[in-house]
């Protein structure tokens, strides 16, 4: 019984890994087709944001399967627990990914009012944010859960930057308004996608010690 | 046993609703302390989402403890790990409510660029949609569901005209930019927390029929 639990708590984890690859790729696809304006890459992020749902539902009814076979313990119950709310986290940051495809579609292939630089920067920290996670979770690696929250506070501060310098466009330039505010949603989206990745972190310090925290 | 289980499952239901009339306050709370710009309400919002989340844990672990020691079957796992689901997105509901209060706090005194009308009225949808969604659930109810996913489409096009509205305005009067895209972030967040109520309804209809839908 106990073995057969920790098999299945095995096979949990690899699909949880492969959903979070998942997500590192949404992000990474669709902050790309932005920066190139490649429309039909932002087209697909829908598609993949289909199989994410898939498999975050698929994940969901074997934990809940899993809870109800096999009557799990405290710290086993709370392990499920984490995999099911780390699955909505994921599956969150992949409704972000497509709001920042529908925003490329919208920009279509007007000119960038700027360079991207600070977004595509944004989006590889999120996905290492995403990898680290799930490595912490993986390992019950509480440290390594705090660490993704000090990420977090450096999107933030990207965010910051980028806002600040897109208001001032604005303000400048009037007619950049429009584009302007999509690329502050943009930035936005990934900055939520990042604070996803730090619900996820606290969740598995939760797991871990029992103790419910906020980092930063 | 069985009848053990259903006074667990009726007690769970309440509390689910207690949550959901938190999460109506907690809206109605941050977007008056907007409108009246009274920043000790805004403060306030952040001990309301407190206690939100407290409640959430709480509902969570009692659902884990049922998974394990009463081992639903299938209609009854569904409805459990849809209640799951449920203070997930009824919880994000109330981090929107602290962002709406955090950019009221930015605003501070800062006279409002224009009268708030249609940010208050987006605000009562949406209080209105959880207020359904919930009743939704409670009555195993999927027309009333599927209606939460239409006046998702009024809120939807509330923001719409506010987005139209400032963004004008930022063009006409650069000095609002800063003021203007805050409130359309505010926009934003209502808008959110309306698709929170909307994937409650798509949740209840998947937990009585099983059928994974996604309305409009």
């Amino acid at each position: 019984m106990r073995s057969q639990f920790e098999k299945e708590m095995k096979n949990l984890n690899i699909k949880l890994i492969k959903m979070g690859e998942m997500v590192q790729d949404i992000i990474e696809v669709s902050v790309q087709a932005l920066a190139k304006q490649d429309l039909e890459a932002a087209k697909r992020v829908y598609v993949m944001d289909d199989k994410i749902d898939e498999l975050e539902l698929e994940i969901e009814n074997e934990c809940m399967k899993l809870l109800a076979l096999q009557q799990p313990m405290a710290r086993d119950l709370r392990t499920i627990g984490t995999i099911i709310k780390i699955i909505t986290d994921l599956e969150r940051m992949g409704d972000h990914a497509v709001n920042i495809a529908k925003v490329t579609l919208e920009i279509g292939d007007t000119p960038l009012i700027k360079p991207l630089i600070d977004i595509p920067r944004m989006a590889r920290l999120t996905e290492d944010m995403v990898k680290k996670v799930l490595d912490a979770f993986t390992n019950a690696d509480t440290k390594m859960a705090e660490e993704v929250a000090h990420d977090d506070e450096a999107v933030d501060e990207i965010y910051e930057g980028i806002y600040t310098e897109l208001i001032n466009m604005m303000i400048q330039n009037p007619e950049t308004t429009k584009q302007a505010t999509n690329l502050l949603f943009i930035g936005r989206y990934l900055e939520r996608i990042a604070d996803h990745a730090t619900n996820i972190g606290e969740r598995i310090i939760y797991m871990v010690t029992g103790e419910r925290v906020e980092i930063n």
